[in-house]
């Protein structure tokens, strides 16, 4: 284990928040906010951490998949311990657990919230906890690789735990440039919905917010009924269209820009993602459509909350919780199934979903015709048994999360509803569950220790379970092997 | 395919059913009940069907998995069809469809019931609705196979689709005598648990009944309160000894017949169901405490309840939807696990569970040591990766089968809690699950279409659901390929 190598990124990567911390004083300091200095506190203290661990490189620079994966599990736990310190020292969250949690719910792009009141919150604090939302889309480690400089071999290690889901052949080759390509997109796509928005009268600061917590699939919004509070067709369809988008597995955009429109066309993650997404709108529509006045509008609604449930961002336009128990059902199972693989958003991913239903075919037409041989294929790519014994243990894992976690947040006693889909939006990182926790309601009643465990499925989620895993394995840490 | 010995061998499993039949039409003989002979109208149509397809045995004898799977897929069903014809002649259960619920229910061992009171039916026909679970308990097959004949060759193929669990190495040889052995030991042990109830003062109707539906880890009773009726400790202790006794590996009585006590007891699959079994109850008898006047009592209802519902037996002596979230929630976990590969009881079996824990354990350590190669063994055997390919295929298939069961009957929009674990109680084959459906509830006021999905779960879940799913599948009823 090269310890002083990850002492090293670790520090780096606490100068990058010391810097990204200014921006929101700067709001601060815009609106007149006395609140900003105490973004300048924490910035402080990064930046000599910096100083101390950041600037030296070991002379022993080599890394792995081990120290890789214990890194990217780390940096995202002290980007949101040191992240949360404005919201306490300025007393706006006066606990700092509570802090924690809505800091770890930014970076991890949940959208889980402890606040009940999320509109006395001043500018410069509303920017700072939607902005991690987007810091947080495209992983911290991707983020910092664009500004900072480390050898190619490195980086690639990096990568590899931190883009998430399971496809990342596209990825490996020349990581840097691919990195700076896809931030580049990512970037540009944010200033297109942001000027959208801009064009539907929202006026730039919530533009902002809104466009950060799409980005970033994340789903924290500066008014307490959401992106409801707009009442706009128009600010919804954007809104719906690039939570769609930004679902979508970023290496299609790589593709497209290559000019390849038909292999984009024939992904199959694709494909079945804009197939769920579309039958779930239509047959939602129709069970709602008694409760509103016209089919337009529940189409209107069902569009944005299943665009909102599926990407895990966790925007609201309308409160679930209040429709027919047909619809919500349908909403939990998104939930499960989740965005695409190396997009911003949480779940399972569909890509899981549709190798393990290809190997259930397989596994019918084998006991149908004992001798046949077929091989599992994706986007004409055969799926290796390797592929295949993640995906089995990534789901046990998975499962073996949901059961432990339900079972401590049950102690708090919470109706079923709550306790169980409370653990499912925040494994998931999508943000409001229903019940308790639907888009209405907030995680502040829950004891500390439940908190506690929603950062921890927080964390997992967002991490795709095993690097964050391996951070608590004893053996990992020792120096040799 | 060969239909000619599909048809001949299901035709003496009619014939089974026949003389099975006659059993309850005695009990309502000697209770001199009238509707006894509702028994003998679909025993007399099996005898006809028996005597047409079941006596002349095909030429052509050879079978292979795919028609021993779709031989009991359709047994199953089958004899539920006709099983049902009772209740519903006799006028006791006049819709069919809920007869047919109830006698799946039955022959699946579920336990789950449409009854608003069971004490209104009479001797015979309550006879004969635990009788199924009896029957249902070790299969149906391995019943055939004990009372008819067929060659060597063909029965080990319908012990694969039959026998629960993934583990079979010890069955397969001489299936013939295993099953002899297997199912006089059912049978010595359910004749011990009806004297051991009828010295705590139950009648001997009321011991068969309650023996039947522990043997079979059924839970059918006939009294509203189920076993809590009797409100005897000494009833209680013998009931939750024995279900916990006929949810353990029944091979593993096998070996202790042979005399080595030593392997039993290093059987990781037991430990694992052991241990699971005495933290659970250990955790609820503190948690219920408060509820009750002595820990001693908590801790005869906290025993009985997860005896109750890890081996998928369903009895209860206590609502436990009165009980905190947190009881709640293990008796949930508890319904996910079920008991021990190749026993009577349902759920996703505990050795599955402990195979994919040892997988993350393995995956942890190879991501830490990439060099390392570690095998992953079970009881000192090594599992091979097409066991952990089988599970993973049937984790998705169990997965994809809750997600479409709960949306379909969200339909009927009930409360989250009664949709959810509805499907969970049934598919695991359990019996109540909570809310509406708890120990006190039943499956009534479902829809028809809900109440058919429930009787497909029973069946899949009973059948490990891929020889069910193959029934369904085109190219199975292929004549060649």
């Amino acid at each position: 284990m090269n310890t002083k190598m990850i002492r090293y990124i670790l520090g780096k990567m606490l100068g990058v928040e010391a810097v990204l911390l200014l921006l929101p004083a700067l709001v601060s300091f815009i609106y007149q906010e006395i609140s900003g200095i105490y973004f300048l506190i924490p910035a402080a203290i990064l930046a000599a951490l910096y100083l101390l661990h950041g600037r030296k490189k070991p002379e022993k620079s080599n890394i792995y998949g081990k120290e890789g994966m214990i890194i990217v599990s780390l940096a995202w736990i002290l980007w949101s311990l040191f992240g949360a310190l404005p919201f306490t020292l300025s007393g706006y969250i006066p606990n700092y657990l509570d802090a924690f949690f809505e800091t770890v719910s930014g970076f991890t792009t949940t959208g889980s919230s402890i606040l009940r009141d999320v509109e006395i919150l001043p500018h410069g604090m509303t920017f700072w906890r939607s902005f991690t939302h987007w810091i947080g889309g495209m992983g911290v480690l991707v983020f910092v690789m664009v500004l900072t400089t480390l050898d190619k071999k490195n980086s690639m290690y990096l990568m590899r735990a931190e883009v998430p889901g399971p496809e990342k052949d596209k990825l490996v080759p020349k990581a840097m440039s691919t990195a700076r390509i896809l931030y580049g997109m990512y970037f540009a796509m944010t200033a297109i919905e942001v000027i959208l928005l801009l064009f539907g009268g929202m006026n730039l600061f919530d533009s902002l917010i809104h466009s950060f917590g799409t980005a970033g699939t994340g789903g924290f919004s500066n008014y307490g009924a959401s992106v409801g509070h707009f009442d706009s067709a128009y600010i919804d369809g954007v809104i719906t269209t690039f939570m769609i988008l930004f679902g979508i597995n970023f290496n299609l955009y790589f593709v497209l820009l290559l000019g390849d429109g038909k292999s984009v066309w024939k992904n199959e993650e694709l494909r079945a993602y804009l197939l769920i997404i579309a039958t779930s709108i239509t047959v939602i529509t129709v069970n709602i459509s008694s409760q509103y006045q016209s089919i337009l509008s529940a189409f209107r609604y069902a569009a944005f909350q299943v665009a909102s449930i599926i990407t895990t961002t966790g925007y609201a336009t309308a409160d679930f919780d209040l429709w027919p128990m047909f619809s919500k059902c349908i909403l939990l199972s998104l939930m499960f199934i989740g965005a695409c693989a190396s997009s911003t958003g949480g779940g399972i991913k569909v890509s899981r979903f549709l190798i393990g239903l290809k190997c259930i075919k397989r596994e019918i037409l084998q006991m149908v015709h004992p001798k046949s041989v077929s091989i599992i294929r994706v986007n004409g790519k055969k799926v290796g048994s390797d592929v295949l014994r993640i995906i089995f243990i990534y789901l046990v894992a998975y499962i073996g999360i949901i059961i432990g976690s339900v079972l401590i947040v049950s102690l708090d006693n919470f109706d079923f509803a709550t306790t169980f889909s409370s653990v499912m939006a925040t494994l998931n990182n999508i943000g409001p569950g229903i019940s308790k926790v639907g888009p209405t309601g907030n995680f502040a009643d829950f004891s500390p220790l439940s908190k506690l465990v929603f950062c921890v499925d927080m964390l997992a989620g967002r991490l795709e379970i095993f690097p964050f895993l391996m951070l608590f394995t004893v053996s990992a840490w020792r120096k040799k092997f």
